[in-house]
């Protein structure tokens, strides 16, 4: 029986993934006085004078809402809310066994941007976070840009925590390397949520504070289905628009292979052998390799290896170097909440990046990011991020 | 120290009184790989191919949204949505507590009756039921109403969670005085959300086959602040028209006072001291009196049975016959979501009062209810509920 199959029979074994639990048992009069009439007018009351007290006095301060609409699940596409549940419950499953912060899934039923993002800001006042989940783009960057200023961290995954684990995998890579990591040049496939949070990730690690600019890995090119992005064409989207602005300065054109040409770095959010081995070929030296097509990758580990690539990194928990998400999203929550951080920014996003890759001490080409199950990860990046808010 | 006063200090300690729990424990590759990816793609496709799975393989099957707009709480009012939530939080642990139902509370940063509708609808795909709860009238009627076709069971507790467990007081204090139902001449005190459906559900009782016609409480008298309500008052909104509809067939007019001379029955679900001793003295032999404003009632016990009350019943837990909503909610959605009702029906409301006043087998004067912490209530009511689906 393969994964698939066995998961349909737990799945029907256990009624879905999640259960509610009271943390006060109600078994005499006196509980439910506390817990609920009479008593429970008191924290009422106190919200009502102090709406900050919420986060004390509510599940607000440990809670997460994980929302999809359903439109781009896993690699199934938009399969719709109800058959994306199965996802957020695993999802929020793993904000609770990995952080310890309770997260509850809700799929909407409406793939409208605008009902989306107004459904969000009427669910806020219960949670401390929203995690936005497998929305397809464009639309997945106008909502989370649209709920910034919501008060509470909105953040979706499916662009930030990819990018975030990739720059982790790609420090260490290049420790591997010994190539310095601004001085990069840096090939992205794919120009969905997680390719163009990578760009924008990789392109300003850090900002002088002295003039404001930003400073990070200097030579990047991203490529969609039709090749290399930049202000020559004249068939991009809003985004792609975006991308064009940060980076291609060098202004090339021409297919993915083009780019790769002498390239340090294929970063692959794509599809299924969008690499081969020719193009490992003309890369230069010791190429890295992280390449995060799910399920197939954008190439085999073992053909990357034979074509010369040093570093190879996946998605796939059946391969050395696992690019998952979940190395980043408990942790990140995590030290936001703590802190009852209003928003993610991007030092919080780069303090995790550098914290999951300080994780390894001795970086190798079979080992440059941390297992996902190793105890302690949460943690060590809920405190990076906690540290990194307002600094 | 009080009891708000305790209920503060056990809010802030535990952090809101519910936790999500993950039902699978993530430990190894074999258990993330079952629970999230690759594995919980199954369960995704089976859903993607026949939705009706959902009930089956994710949390929709035992989960329960607890929906709240804040505005109005317990004897609090328009407090809004974050300090609406220890209530909602403890109407879910309540759930669960006493019906093992998985429940979530939302309180949504909306009072607009539209929005809330559309909220819920969208909501709707992760959830078995809803449970609308503290909704001020006449809006919660609005929005419950629109929300019937939904197809999960949408139920407002305040209105008719309370008027079954009045019912179900009713029924046994009948018993007590040894006078038959249908004759009772039953003044309820107060046209809001709990009035009009105490007012809907003892006018219709039973429905007879061959003609449609309902039999209930034949005289049943409504009255609001300015008196009795009947189609002689030109002041009445969309709700008290429907209430002078259904009652006062005697086209009765009058203050409180007036209405309650000769009746067999007060039901308060007003305002505290609405009910005087006076009052009672005017009304028929062996009164009941089911005084519900929270948590002072329209009179004290006490008072009560000194102005000469048999049967008197309150809100309260620290008098005899509390009558309290937690009889009746958690047994009602644990039945409907085990036969996957798609909404509560006049039926299942009637056999859940039947079934809470059957539990009582002798009623005395001190005893017309199950206390609510008897162990087995709600599955009695589950039962029944589930039996009057579809009957």
């Amino acid at each position: 029986m393969n994964y698939q199959e066995k998961s349909v029979e737990v799945h029907e074994a256990l009624g879905g993934k999640l259960a509610v639990q009271s943390k006060i048992s109600i078994t005499d009069k006196e509980a439910l006085s506390i817990a609920y009439t009479p008593g429970v007018a008191g924290p009422c009351k106190a919200i009502a004078d102090d709406v900050r007290r919420a986060h004390d006095l509510t599940i607000k301060g440990n809670t997460v809402a994980v929302i999809s609409d359903g439109s781009a699940v896993l690699g199934l596409g938009n399969i719709g809310p109800e058959a994306a549940m199965p996802v957020m419950e695993g999802k929020s499953a793993l904000f609770k066994e990995f952080a310890g912060v309770d997260a509850f899934p809700m799929c909407l039923a409406t793939q409208d941007t605008e009902e989306i993002i107004r459904t969000v800001e009427l669910l806020a006042p219960g949670f401390g976070g929203v995690n936005l989940e497998d929305i397809s783009a464009p639309r997945c960057f106008v909502i989370e840009d649209r709920l910034q200023d919501l008060g509470i961290p909105v953040f979706h995954d499916d662009q930030h925590g990819t990018a975030i684990v990739i720059l982790a995998a790609l420090l260490n890579a290049a420790k591997v390397v010994d190539k310095p990591i601004t001085t990069l040049k840096v090939v992205i496939s794919g120009a969905g949520a997680a390719g163009t949070a990578t760009a924008k990730l990789l392109s300003c690690m850090w900002k002088v504070k002295e003039t404001g600019t930003c400073v990070g890995v200097h030579n990047i090119v991203v490529c969609d289905s039709k090749g290399i992005i930049g202000n020559h064409r004249d068939d991009l989207n809003e985004t792609k628009q975006i991308i064009a602005g940060l980076t291609n300065k060098e202004n090339r054109e021409g297919s993915l292979a083009e780019a790769l040409v002498d390239a340090d770095v294929f970063i692959g959010v794509s599809v299924a052998g969008a690499l081969k081995q020719e193009m490992i070929q003309t890369m230069a030296s010791k190429p890295i390799v992280i390449a995060m097509a799910n399920p197939v990758p954008e190439i085999m580990p073992d053909e990357a290896k034979a074509a010369g690539a040093v570093v190879v990194a996946t998605g796939r928990s059946d391969f050395p170097n696992q690019v998952n998400n979940v190395l980043a999203f408990p942790g990140i929550f995590k030290g936001a909440l703590q802190i009852r951080a209003s928003r993610i920014t991007e030092e919080m996003k780069l303090a995790a990046a550098k914290t999951l890759a300080s994780l390894i001490e001795h970086p190798t080409a079979d080992c440059v990011l941390p297992d996902p199950l190793t105890p302690g990860v949460a943690d060590a990046v809920a405190d990076a991020v906690a540290q990194a808010w307002n600094t």
